[in-house]
Formats: C-alpha cells, sequence, structure tokens
C-alpha cells in the first residue's frame, strides 16, 4: 500500500479542474472520445449513466495495476419541467433557452461517478470498486429583459454550458437564489463529493495535499 | 448629463471587488477608517446600519459636486440563533466557532447601501438618493473532524472572515448546500444589487463596460 492514489478527473471541463483544485486534491485530466448515450432517464439518472460512462472510458486506459488508482466521471444537465437543456448549439438556441430560464425556477443535476482501484501485485490487480450518485439544485432567475438576453447569448459564453449560462460568470447578476449546493451548478458538487471520498477511499492521504482526507 | 458616473466601493474586502467586477462594473475603491458604531439590532438591522455608516463615511469624501457618483457600502455577518458571530480574534476562536457552526445550520446576513448623487452644477449640487437593503442565505455544513477543523483553522484562512470560514475556497469541502444567493455568503449579493442598480440609477449606462445596465 505503498505510494500515492493517482488521481484522474475524466473530464474536459476547465471550471471541474477549477472546483477540484479548490478542494486541495491533486489529480490528472484525462478524456476519452467514446460517444456518450444514455436511453431517456430521469435527469438524475441520466447524469449519472453519463459520469458513469465517462469514468469507465477512461479507467480502461489505466494500465499499471501496481499503481493504486481513482478516476472521477461527471456530468451536468439542467432540467426545466420535464425537459432536459444540453449546451447550445448556437446563439440562437441559447437565446431562446435564457427566454424559457427567465423569472424562472429551474433544476441543475451534476452526476459524479468514481472508480477506485487499490494498488495489486502485477499479476493480480485489486478488485474496482465504484460509487455513482448525483446532486440537485434549485436555481431562480429575475426576469431578464430581451436585450439583456442577446446580449449576454452574444458574448458566446452560453456555448460550452448545459442550460445556456454560467453561475460563476458576468450572469450572477440574474441569479436571485438557489437551494442546494452552488458547486454542483458550476458543475462538481465538491462538498458531497469530498465526504464520499472519505468514505469511499479507505486509508490516509489520496495524495500529499489532501494529506487531512 | 454628460460624463459617467463614478462609482466607488467603499470596502477593503478583495472579494466585494471581485465580484463587483465579475458583474461587469467599473469602480475604484475607497475606504474610510470612520469606527462602525451600532447598537443591538436583529442581523439584518445591523448589516444595513453598518453598510450605511461605511457609504456615508466615504461619500462624505467626494468633492466633486459636478461629477455623478454612486457610492457602495456592504457589511457582512454570520448568524447563529441569537448570536451574531463576526470576525473571529484568533486561531483559537476560529476552532470555537466552526465547532459551533459543524453538521449545522446557519444564516449569512450581508447589508448594502446605495449613495447616489446625479451631477449638478458647481453652486448647486444634486439631491443626494439613498438605498438600503440587505439579503440572507442559510447555509448548512457538513459535520467536521476535530482535525479537519483545526487544520482550516490554522491555514490562516478564517482571520478575515465572519464566521471564520471562506466559501469560496477549500472550505467548499464542508458544505452540504444553501438557501438563498451565494454571492451574499461570499460578501456581496451581486444579483440583488443589480436589480437594485437598475431601478436606482435612472439613466443608461452607469460606465462603459456595463452599457447595458
Amino acid at each position: 500500500m505503498s505510494g500515492q492514489t493517482k488521481i484522474i478527473l475524466a473530464s474536459a471541463s476547465p471550471r471541474r479542474r477549477e472546483l477540484l483544485a479548490q478542494i486541495g486534491l491533486e489529480f490528472e485530466v484525462q478524456v476519452s472520445n467514446v460517444e456518450e448515450k444514455a436511453a431517456a432517464h430521469s435527469p438524475g439518472e441520466l447524469v449519472e449513466e453519463l459520469s458513469r460512462q465517462k469514468a469507465e472510458a477512461v479507467f480502461a486506459l489505466t494500465d499499471d495495476p501496481a499503481q493504486a488508482v481513482l478516476v472521477i466521471g461527471a456530468d451536468t444537465v439542467v432540467a426545466l419541467g420535464e425537459e432536459i437543456l444540453g449546451k447550445p448549439a448556437d446563439e440562437a438556441e441559447a437565446v431562446s433557452m435564457l427566454r424559457r430560464l427567465s423569472g424562472a425556477s429551474h433544476q441543475v443535476y451534476t452526476g459524479v461517478t468514481l472508480l477506485y482501484r487499490e494498488a495489486g501485485g502485477k499479476t493480480a490487480p485489486a478488485p474496482v470498486k465504484q460509487k455513482t450518485f448525483h446532486e440537485m439544485t434549485r436555481v431562480q432567475f429575475y426576469p431578464m429583459s430581451r436585450q439583456e438576453i442577446e446580449s449576454y447569448a452574444a458574448n458566446g459564453e452560453p456555448l460550452d454550458k448545459a442550460g445556456a449560462y454560467g453561475i460563476q460568470g458576468v450572469f450572477a447578476r440574474y441569479v436571485q437564489g438557489l437551494e442546494g449546493d452552488y458547486y454542483n451548478v458550476v458543475g462538481l458538487p465538491v462538498g458531497r463529493l469530498y465526504q464520499e471520498l472519505k468514505d469511499f477511499v479507505n486509508f490516509g492521504g489520496l495524495c500529499e495535499k489532501s494529506g487531512n482526507l
């Protein structure tokens, strides 16, 4: 059990990278280009399923059974009533999404999958442990004028974000409040993630920096 | 009515500075060293009163009636039941505060005062408009171990923060969720502030960058 656990974030999102660093973990980023597919589900089941696919695809690329490894996969969607909003395809779709979210309340779901394997021998890899969960946060927007919506959509920020907005930027102007974890809206529920890791990885110190996990 | 409004943030907090910049305002920072004093109040009345004192002290230093000016004052406290927690005096007090907040729910109050004067003639300054409000956010912490509390208190981060924690840093590990505006917990309710400014400053464009206010 010597050596540190290698932590891999299976996500290309710069926001998730910042959040994981914020809570003191040291990690690498690795992304698979597996096509994510999911049948119709509730939003919670959907993000769990997609986070699992991302984590499994990256876990499959790890090739040293003597190295303890933890892979973290995550996926976020915005739900408005029965409907799921992903990333807008273009500015026009961003405007249309923001119009529907304006002055209303919606839900943000982030699913997280943890895949963990302790260090084993070269011939007998240790078994793989898995944990998947999701968090939901309700978000309430102030009413936005047509000009405010068009101006925000035109700045390009919505295009890589589920629901066409980023709560951590200038869009904070339009957020009245929320119920749940703020960081879950940014893309990773770091409070829940940290608590799950304390239970899941049953030995001290995932890495130097997080020695007090 | 030519010329832009000069916006002054009457707060030394680097977090408030970042938040005001985040929503696209251009401003200067000016701090008075007036001793803040407030009689016993409810937390909401207290932060409103202290924000008013900060804004008024800085407003009194403005000396060009021909220049339109907006001063923003703010104050934040943490309330646990009937008790108000300010900034801890030292590491031991930080540990004691965090022990009480651990595994429990508390309230964060931020009061904001806006003082605004349109550009007037040299001899007849325009009248001063004032608006004061506060926002409250409930915050729920996960239970923290003694080691987690002591390790966080020892890193020095709690010392300049009401309630001995900063939600925007590594402390996110211990935050289960909240109800209300996240940025209110950081120190400035920027959503509400932006909406109030739209009503309060009744002409287009506080400054170049915020032309779409």
